[in-house]
């Protein structure tokens, strides 16, 4: 089904804003702002700095494009975790997928740079096929690509992005942030309403009937090793997350959503994720797919009145997690 | 009691920045804004448009005249419906009683149009009995009426609402946003305090003597029927509503208010209010006012250092309503 | 140990801002603003005013030199007294230390005045042992003076105070609120991730290896006895506050850190401050300074990805105390 989403607004206009803003308090938020060999902007939010929570909160709103809102609370709901976020958006589907979604591949052979771009930039270059459901359109002279990584592009595969994306080098921002720092894992646990949808997407749900929602996950404690953070950044969604989205159509596809939505529902669910990935012998590709969303769920069909809960938090493995 | 909150600052001058603000992203908010045929300024929240949680929130802030914050917050105290808000303001009883209540009844016989009216416009017209308690007297040349309903007035009835507020009908804006709707849900639900303060007011406690407070509900799932969603947001507060107030004055006084604030004092407390309703056949009037108030109170006198609590959530009720 | 602060931002330039916005707002917030004698700029939130809880929230901003952040929570953790702040800060060492620790002793003979001063003006006085290790150093023009207590000091002070920060008196900012105020008791809780901070400091941690942080405490609820209310605001803290810190080094110095730093580990720990207080017969420095932390504290070393989970709330203790 196609998601009309066309006359919504732009999230790279809407990331722009936020992007000059924590570029004119990198000193504050303890990143770093450089120019890049094609012209572009870099800000490091902890690669080679020391970043900070604040500046992953920041990231997190950059990743949405203007369109969500991420709080830091003191009540994540995981006892021994209370520091979370508490994501929301005005417009889920355009903000985590279209914008947040970390889909966008890019590689380049000569230089073996590697990553998944998020963020804005990626709607105004459209390489996935997943906009072709999305049905949603951005044009904006500035761009803004998100990468959870340590290291920003080198200057070719730079210029590939800006082309791709229809700006200027010198128009386009790289925000890179490794998974194992304060910022990065902020901003990972800020993606637990985007994992929601991504699974509700992957479950044929109309993208159209998605209205509103929110989510709540607790903030990994960072691990410098880069199985153990990536595991934990999943954790902290899969077995601590928490969302509910309202939607409309019928309450058979409310209730089915739901059902089907936990993480609970994977076969892979059950240990920790970098007890799973080790188990495929680190090929990601083959770890059920299913499992990557959050553990608890309500979809309430504001057509009906109906709510529909499933899933529950998984306090133990979370603690197994980050321990 | 005559409350001296002449020197309190214009409420209407607070909220019109924040609906300034609200018009100009329209767009993100997913509300639709309108000019009306008597020139007056509509904003639709989510009767004709899809609305969103945001926009509640900060309706729920227009409502308060720029007097206070509505927080969203994951952590509501119900344990099922953990979406909730948290408001405070800086001077609850003007922006509560003087701005955000409800107490404005607009009707004409001829277009057969009926609506109460909420919002710092009220504090303009002053048409209420309540002002002559209150104290408070608001100038301003821009005016914001809220209406929980899905539809805008009839242009005889804006020319009718911006004489009695003494501006030009373009300079008045008509927000509106129905029960049943993701923002309406939200800005009722933002009305935890304002219930506690008029309940208090109906007990008779001088309202002089509260000097600051806050207010959490649970936020209720959005419901197509309208008796229905008027219960669900009615029982968010009445159910799963807390509120703390700082008051001065006696302990006697005090410790009387926390005692009769708290829903379970009234005789009809005990079911969800749709039922409660269906018992009276409709029939709003023959319903115990002494209902209407949250859940849980604590009463903090500052001038002693005592605090009193009374009541407690309901959560079986509030599941069974919500349900 | 020294820590290397030397590139941190400007507190005193942070908070200016801050201060401009609340003087501007003092109507809204129940502040008063005035001239003092020596021309300084005097705001009073609390002492001859209502003040607010909301100008107290800012008040604990304005502390940090607007290097931190502080929130109004609905789930403080403890379950009478759910209200509480959650404080975070992109610089703990310097937002709670350089700035927000109340560690400047302003006396004067003559006119007997005697008051700590805390906030961003003591990082320009540089009054303080505490500076030498620090090794921060701020140069700004306006300077803003925090006093917990209930009247500003007198002229021949202001001019001391002015003189030390190197600013005209007509630029130096007095902010005070009494212990016992609305807007005194935030600030102090706002004071939680200060006090874990203060103690990591006398337990010799090396500052320079606590990158990140966030804490969270009730709100006190006003006392108008200055010993309870002193009690109260200590206990709300000692008893009732949690803290993360995020830090580098060893996991053995981390370790030794999260079990040092609850206030369980004082000798003085188990009774309301209040009753300490009496059984030293008010000679505050006869008690033992490791109680003055938080209750419960988590340490997260980044460079092993370790944990240490130390203390727990006394929420009876909290109750004895609040009641």
């Amino acid at each position: 089904m196609t998601a009309t989403l066309g006359t919504s607004p732009s999230v790279s206009a809407g990331a722009a804003k936020l992007v000059d803003n924590l570029a004119a308090n990198a000193r504050e938020l303890r990143c770093d702002v450089a120019s890049g060999d094609a012209g572009e902007r870099q800000i490091d939010l902890g690669a080679n700095c020391t970043g900070s929570l604040e500046a992953g909160r920041q990231l997190g709103e950059i990743c949405m494009g203007g369109l969500g809102t991420v709080a830091l609370t003191s009540n994540s709901g995981l006892e021994r975790w209370p520091l979370g976020v508490m994501v929301h958006s005005t417009n889920p589907v355009v903000a985590c997928l279209a914008s947040q979604y970390a889909g966008w591949t890019i590689s380049e052979e000569d230089s073996g740079f590697f990553a998944l771009g998020s963020g804005p930039a990626r709607a105004l270059s459209r390489v996935e096929e997943l906009y072709k459901e999305l049905n949603y359109v951005d044009h904006h002279d500035k761009a803004s690509l998100v990468i959870e990584g340590d290291k920003a592009p080198p200057a070719s595969v730079v210029k590939t992005v800006a082309d791709a994306c229809k700006v200027n080098a010198r128009d386009l921002t790289i925000l890179y942030a490794p998974t194992s720092s304060l910022a990065g894992t902020v901003q990972i646990a800020a993606r637990v309403l985007e994992v929601g949808l991504h699974k509700a997407h992957e479950l044929h749900f109309d993208l159209n009937n998605i209205l509103d929602g929110y989510g709540v996950a607790p903030i990994a404690p960072p691990a410098p090793d880069f199985v153990k953070a990536m595991g934990r950044t999943n954790d902290a969604i899969i077995y601590g997350g928490r969302v509910q989205l309202f939607v409309k159509g019928s309450d058979a596809e409310a209730q089915k959503l739901a059902n089907e939505l936990p993480s609970s529902g994977s076969e892979a669910y059950g240990k920790p994720f970098a007890e799973i990935f080790a188990a495929v012998e680190g090929d990601f590709y083959k770890i059920d797919g299913m499992l990557f969303s959050p553990a608890v769920v309500t979809v309430s069909n504001v057509e009906t009145g109906s709510s529909f809960h499933a899933g529950k938090l998984a306090p133990d493995i979370v603690d197994a997690s980050f321990a």
